[in-house]
Order: C-alpha cells, then sequence, then structure tokens
C-alpha cells in the first residue's frame, strides 16, 4: 500500500515535471530554459528533476517525445484523405501550439540541416506507407514520391502555424478567418494531389 | 580627405558589424547571442556598437530588416509565375539558411501569434498586388484570396527549409536530390493554383 502510494506520488510529480517543462521549453527554448524555473513551477525540487533527466538536455527529449506521439494519435495520417489530414493539423496546432513550437527549437537549436529525427530512424515510416498506399489505389498522384508528398501536404498545414515566417494563427479570432483559412488548405492539398 | 577616409573606415566596420551580428543571430537567436562574440568577430569594439545600436534589439532590428529586403530582391514575387517564385526561393534558402533563421527566431522569440512584420504595416502590399493581377489575368485561380495564396506559396517553398519540421536541405546533397525537390514543388504549386 505504501510503496503503492509513493509511486503514485511519483507518477504525479514526473507528470507535473513534465508538463511544466513543456511550457518552459515551448516558451524559452533549450538554451533558454531555466531548471530553476521549471523547478519552481512544477514544485518538483532540482535534486528529484535530475534523479528523473540527467540532464536538460534529456529532459527535453522526453518532452519532445511524448509531444511526437500526441500528435501522431490526436492526427494520423490519412492518405485516402490529405486535405482533411491536413486541415486537422491546423486544427492541432491551433489549440496546441507547444507542439510546433518544440519541433522549430529543435530545427534551430539542435539540428540545422538534415532528418530533424534522425535519431529515430523510420519514425515516418507508417505515413509514408499510408500515402504510398493511397496512391496505388489511384486516390493520390503518383508523380511526387510518398515521402515528398507527405513533406508538402505537412508544411502547407503549417502555413499559418506557430512557426510561420508570415502570420501565426490564434483561437482569439472570428470563427469565419479560421473557416476560410481551413477552406484554402483543403482546397490547396487536393487540388495538388487529386489524380 | 581624412573625413573621407573615416567615414569609408565607419561604413566598413558597420558592414562588418552587420555581418558578424547576422551570423551571431542566425546561429543563436536573439537571447543566445552575446555582443562580445559579435566585437570580437566583427573587430569592433563594444562602446562603438552601442553608438551605431542602441541594445541588442535594435541590432537584431537593423540585421532582420537588412535580410527582408534581401530576400525581397533577390527573389520578386511573380504572380504570373508562382511555381517558378516557389523554386527560387528554394534556391534562396540553400544558400542563404540565414533568411529563413532569422525570421523564425522572430516568430518564436518575439512574436508567437499574428502578423510577423507587424511594426512595417503594407510591407506585403505590392506581392499580394501581383497575385491579385495575376488572379484577374485568369492566370492564378480565384478561389483563395491572394495575401493566402502568397502565404500557402510561400509556405510550400519552405518544404526542406532551415526552419523545416521534417527535413533540412543542404547543399551537400547531390544535385539529384535538389532538383527531385524543385520539380515536387512546382509541380505542388502549378496543380494547387492554376485555374
Amino acid at each position: 500500500m505504501k510503496t503503492g502510494q509513493i509511486t503514485s506520488a511519483g507518477e504525479a510529480s514526473r507528470r507535473r515535471l513534465l508538463d511544466a517543462a513543456t511550457a518552459e521549453f515551448a516558451t524559452y527554448g533549450i538554451a533558454g530554459a531555466r531548471i530553476d524555473r521549471i523547478s519552481a513551477n512544477a514544485n518538483v525540487n532540482k535534486a528529484q528533476i535530475y534523479k528523473y533527466y540527467r540532464s536538460k538536455d534529456e529532459l527535453f527529449d522526453a518532452v519532445f517525445a511524448e509531444h511526437l506521439d500526441v500528435i501522431v494519435e490526436t492526427v494520423p495520417v490519412t492518405g485516402d484523405d490529405l486535405p482533411g489530414y491536413a486541415v486537422r493539423l491546423y486544427d492541432a496546432y491551433l489549440v496546441r501550439p507547444e507542439l510546433v513550437r518544440l519541433a522549430t527549437w529543435a530545427r534551430l537549436e539542435r539540428t540545422p540541416v538534415g532528418d530533424l529525427y534522425h535519431f529515430m530512424p523510420g519514425h515516418d515510416e507508417q505515413k509514408i506507407r499510408s500515402i504510398a498506399d493511397a496512391q496505388a489505389e489511384g486516390l493520390v498522384d503518383p508523380a511526387v514520391a510518398p515521402a515528398d508528398v507527405l513533406a508538402i501536404v505537412t508544411t502547407i498545414s503549417m502555413t499559418w502555424s506557430p512557426a510561420s515566417p508570415m502570420y501565426t494563427a490564434h483561437t482569439g479570432e472570428p470563427e469565419a478567418v479560421h473557416e476560410a483559412r481551413r477552406t484554402a488548405l483543403e482546397l490547396t492539398v487536393r487540388r495538388a494531389f487529386t489524380p
């Protein structure tokens, strides 16, 4: 019983730690994040943090990996509905901007060129297969390689994302504005990739 | 004669300063940039730097503004050739990754939502007009508003850019790889926006 309580308290504090770390890294990036601030916001002392994760970088890795899982589970690739995939990603970035911000900090601070997920070989195999299958079934134009279709559609979905070099959408905007963007994304992806 | 020499030396040191600041901000971002390092790399002492620019933020503004001008001049928007515009941007990012990195740091560190260029109202008027004209001439499908076409095409061009959350192209890759990407960008933009 006591062990159970301790484990459960440990799980709760690790959850608070990951949530506080997510907010900290999404706001300030890897170099800019402060373990002191994470510790205060999570109400987990620094000694305990370093028992879970040996370094700030390792804590970032844990946060980043968790968020990759979230986005893959929340918005799975649908090779037979790429326009819908782009629109669902638009909505996901709107309510969870940290998904995009964490990836973008990782790009700027860690991996300036090449595959951002070089440490996870094969991580997008299933996504690429979903698109290749749709091409084989005649649902997606086969002129562009499936991995490139995935890259382009995902990028299109980010037109108004938290990494946009032009305009980043936010929940404070009128619904009609979001709807116009969803329509534009849907139309663009449909026209670009339907045979 | 002496004044001329002094001015010319002043111009040369300001040029060195802006070049060193560009490299520093592109690599480390705004918070991560160090005036000490810029001073050493530019061979311009700190007192002199603060005579030109009152703060690190003001120096970043100068660097960012200069690079916006560079990209607008190097790759002007061609409403009558949006596929070519996307391909030319791909090539520009490849040889000048700092253009994208500076904008992305500004997005992450300064302006998490809304217009990244809110301090330059009307800065993209000419670009939008070029697309609106092409729509009026029947060269670009009018279903999507010209500002949104600009946002989507620019974003498509960034599929393999230095801000990509997937794969960032680099000059060390085989020419055939770049050529396949250019073809994919050309095809995607052409299909998406040709009436």
